[in-house]
């Protein structure tokens, strides 16, 4: 697959066997399959349909995160010398960070995910920051007035993407604010769409594989 | 004047000549007026007009803010026993948080600027949180991503009060990431509109006046 | 906890037991718990996990506005010499408004209710405005156009906070206009977003708890 | 003229020639014009080529409000026997109310000017009340929250017609504010667009045309 | 009731047993109650309550409306000297237009309904001008992109109120290209929020109570 | 040149210099030119320009439109067998309308100007009714209310585009409720953005072509 | 029926009887009836209904489009001598597209459909090119960033219809990004609103008579 | 400075006077200095003040661009074994595209300008794509639909930036749209704000450095 990411098969709006049969033909024809926003009947028939095919695929459901990774017997998962760090400011932010490391790890980065270090508490994150810079690409998921990506990208050096998550209600709701937050930051980083953590997850394993590359010329 | 607030004259959309009029009528009446948002035609304007009125009346400019004060020759200013804090995140911010502060300090109070402490570098505002802590009300002016205010919010325990500033370009710039991040913040705060330094101030004048009176029962 | 607002868990978005955890947890490191914006099964999840905890704790559940407080015995509540006044404009403003009366109670204020008095009728504000006066600071709720919060910031010396509810339909609605109006005032006050009683209510128990200061410094 | 309204031209957008032309030509075929929006130079264009086309046409010119207003020799104006009411909020609300007035004049009503009774201050509409009470229809013209028309039409029995004015700044500015406010208004009454005093003060004058035609059948 | 306006009570929002007791009250002080957006467990509940107060009310119901009107026994029902048109372009309308009609109905006013006139073909409403031309005020309602308001206030004498409905989808959908419509019409109109019904209808009274007050002067 | 549309250089945001420069290049390249949005300064540099190259190209010239077309010596104007009827409502439009023309004008259309249709006065579009279905494409530009095109897509059997125009004030002004208008019409028709009238001519000026293309066939 | 365009039933906010009833009644006064948008039910109900009328009608459903199209016996549908091409990004675009698919084919061209042609894989695109340009007229269905309308109106002659798909989440989705797309495009094409396939399949259809009609003179 | 990236100061709404100001004071402490959307006044400021101070430093100019770079005399920039490649739509993506190039360069990149390669003709981007892979990290930058990153990104291994370019007007222009398609983009991306150039060019430069060091360890 181009790019080294995995054939993302979108779930909603689709029925749970157009899912699964278009995951099943992704396994058959690149040897894997990833799945995002499935509910647990998706899941379930996409893990159904897999066992059917009467292959050995492995199959990995995270039912909150709403994703399933399916590797035929035999896929060789990428795995690449570069790191990359998943942030977020509070557990509202846990799905769609989970969306980002997934797609981050079948790319075949490390992935470190840091937790609830928003900025309401300044020690939260001040205390991690040490581990953040590990990392060699930074994806950082907050909600509501989405602070913490621009104070995260003045704290690190590696390259910073804002993933905006639709929380909050009222005026700047569903995320907008936290978006437009990355959009005006003083800080330098780029940004994704609200929840998109697939492309988050995606853009900071591009950079990964770059990386990697380059280590290993 | 209600509130010990004192009659403004919003000069935008005005004639020079109109808003002297307006300020000489204030000063006669109540013993002062304060201007906003007077360009150099406008100040000039009170000034010599207040000069022909004839009596000692001080006039106080301040062009880059835009503000300018009248006191009536003999008129006694309110002192309080209370302390604002007037924060800002750049050097973008310091028109509108002049104004807040010409505001909180004929309301009375005691007006403490800290500049230039935006998050993008965060050792800037932890080397001046014990000066914020200091003040009874707290007025926290940003524009572009607005991130300041949630952050000062979460340090120290006065009333702050968000002032966005309408710097930023392209989505959510003039201001408006910056009034969303203050509706959305995690941290507990209330907002004024985009550049309203005289409300904030204000705002943060009633809270001393407020406190002022306590301690003086 | 920080600046005497007690711990609280926005029930939106989490399971019952997710919150019911929190809850205990809470308590258990606080002395007590706030959980807002709570439907029925997650109230009752509250309070069993409560019991359940073996716990002496008392649980105060407002299924109409939502939420469950909890304090573990020999619990002391705060008790501040200062009140807030909560005032709505009609009934659809009540939810919102009693969020905010709970949380400035549990900061330790007193709470003034003063319900149904909105602008189409001018006499009921007229005739409740000597009762507003006593309060030290005023949350004012009200949805459609929200005219309230501006006509009762020109009768009383306290700070006001003005509390936009998302009632109304069509262009504006949703509490838009409400919160604009608030941005617009013409009196001076400032506000936060629609339907955020536990901000305005945490911001006027902050101002009660300066002015309680102030009286007992 | 269908309904009595004079043909109106909108001066915005247009040469001053152009606008002269067909002004005359409006004075030509109906008897008068009324031009809106019209800068000096447009207004001294309208009175120059009136004067040229050699008639003893009167012209009556408002700069502050943008107005001329043409009647040949001979043309009788209509008199109806009909009130129209317009109020205004504050100074700033003065040109578009203006605009309105001239309009309910010239369709036939007699115009009653009642001016900066904002609601800040509720003393001032409170004490101008029943003048307002005197008028068949009601225009008020509002700014910045514009809370003014919903108070008005709730202590008045004719039908009232919201006018929202373009100031305020920030989010809501422009007039938005005022004219979501208007559209969700707790009161009864119907609104025209932002600064709209020509549309405004016509359905006012259709009103009276009603109510004066009523009146003499 | 202030204005001949019946107490109206929105039931979106509040329970049956909550609109059932605000109903039976409003018979109880004012003779007569309209229950507006009421669902059928809502309108059943009303007159159920209103049938074990015992009291000989007549209770009319309009399920495809929401509407239930209340009439204590012995309410004598104003009748005015005076008509309104109540206009659609379409079927999609019809609630909409219902809601406007029965207010207008109760403030006494002949209510002329003429529907599915809408522009995309012309002949319909030229068909019934003379018609509308009856009317002492007209509502004309009309949702997607909300002409027929337009063309009807060019083709009549009284003053016209344009109803927009929240028809349509994508951009400018529920109703909102047509509420832009009528705030940008270049015929003499004015307007009320998207789906108003009531508020339409209630202004539309309004001006009818004015005229019939004129006739019988 | 590609689908018969001249090669077309938006005069916005380029100085007169290299307006000129990329116009003669065009002339020598494809045999003519076509500016839209030319100031004067930019027409004159065009035509001087052209003029220094020496050639005999013909330079044709609307200031009002802001449209500069050059014909290189010899260039043989392409000339369809098929007509596009452009109509506006008022005399704002014209201007855009007029790229319009220019534009199928010089892809090959016979082009119809049919002026001042707008629907206040019906007479006058059922009037020209006749006219327009002469035509095989028709351009519709309006803007404040936008009501045109649906009207005439009501009354021909050509396809009919919209062409949205940014008149009008306040809310939906500047075009926008013209162009939703044309989103949300009950009529089927097509239609470009705002003042796009070089999209909306060449776009008629393409069925011209396919209609002309199947005449000759 | 005018312009050949079938009387069109659109099944959202009608009951199924509703849509029967009028579906009925299309049958028997035109011959034929298409309903758009409907649900299973309302697509049973149709059929049932038009059962029971005893007719020998042909119904034709496509539970996927949501279209039920009804032919009484002996109707003779058109047959034009003209092509158009519906293309579609990816699979989220299909059921848009068969709604103009399905309006086009009814009025009697010859549809051809190409899918899954999205620009993330520019060769798909490139690879059919040649099949789009056998068409006389093209509709080009896209969601997301909606950029096929874009590239496909720079590969063809005939003229492009974008028709922008309401998927995609966040800041521009829901098929604004690619409305607004289709607005701002480099290339010629006119648009419909998000979602219109019914608007852009009778456009596209009505050109197609244009050019059948042009070639059978 | 902290990540390589110069000291850069906004000069929009700074006299020529700071700007310069703040460039001698960065170039003293930080041996360089970059202003971004410098006019030509305020370009000439930075040169004089930098020559008055007497020190070699060189001043390199981009009028177009709106850039001033200052290197001290002996300052030793950067140079990283790492490509940028900066791509463009059309000329009026230039000055930001522009922006974008000055940045990379100054944090060491090697830097490539691929122009006029917009989709409407996509023969100029398909040329060019082997130079595009050169890269290690790609900025596109693109206004009007923005529909370039999305085919660019569908084309190249490396991380793409999208740069929208605040062209287009009416509905989406001024960027909207092209910052909307990045956000809704079908292939993987992230973007900055709407003419970010200084960001989507330090973000790149970002990438380069991670590269670059992870070559050289
Ligand atoms: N800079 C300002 N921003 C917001 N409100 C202001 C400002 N200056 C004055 N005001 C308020 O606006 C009110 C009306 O101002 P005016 O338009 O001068 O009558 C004053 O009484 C103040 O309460
Ligand atoms: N109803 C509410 N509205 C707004 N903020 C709230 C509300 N309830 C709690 N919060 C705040 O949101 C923060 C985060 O809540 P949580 O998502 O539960 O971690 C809490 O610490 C409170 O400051
Ligand atoms: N007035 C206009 N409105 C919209 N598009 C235009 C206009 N004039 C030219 N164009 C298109 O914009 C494209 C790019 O213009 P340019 O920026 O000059 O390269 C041209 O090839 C035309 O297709
Ligand atoms: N053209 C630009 N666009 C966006 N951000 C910029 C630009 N130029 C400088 N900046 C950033 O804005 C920050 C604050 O700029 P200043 O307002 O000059 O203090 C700088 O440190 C840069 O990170
Ligand atoms: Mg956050
Ligand atoms: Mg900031
Ligand atoms: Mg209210
Ligand atoms: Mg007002
Ligand atoms: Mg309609
Ligand atoms: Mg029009
Ligand atoms: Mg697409
Ligand atoms: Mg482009």
């Amino acid at each position: 697959r181009r790019r080294g990411i995995p054939e993302a098969i979108l779930a909603e709006g689709k029925t749970p066997a157009e899912v699964a049969a278009l995951a099943t033909t992704a396994v058959d024809t690149t040897g894997r399959a990833l799945v995002t926003r499935a509910d647990e009947a998706t899941a379930a028939a996409v893990a159904s349909a897999v066992g059917d095919a009467g292959a050995d695929a492995t199959v990995d459901r995270d039912d909150r995160v709403g994703t399933v990774v399916v590797h035929a017997d035999g896929f060789e998962p990428p795995s690449l010398d570069a790191a990359v760090a998943v942030v977020t400011a509070g557990t509202g932010d846990a799905p769609v960070a989970g969306e980002a490391a997934v797609v981050a790890r079948e790319i075949g980065a490390a992935v470190d995910r840091i937790d609830d270090v928003g900025v309401a508490n300044l020690d939260r994150i001040l205390d991690q920051v040490d581990r953040v810079r590990e990392a060699d690409a930074v994806v950082v998921a907050a909600g509501r007035e989405g602070a913490l990506p621009t104070v995260v990208a003045g704290l690190v050096d590696a390259p910073v993407i804002a993933l905006p998550v639709s929380t909050g209600y009222g005026v700047g709701g569903e995320g907008v604010a936290a978006l437009e937050g990355a959009l005006q930051s003083c800080s330098v980083l780029t940004t994704v769409n609200v929840d998109a953590g697939f492309v988050a997850g995606a853009q900071a394993g591009l950079i990964a594989r770059a990386v990697d590359a380059a280590r290993t010329e």
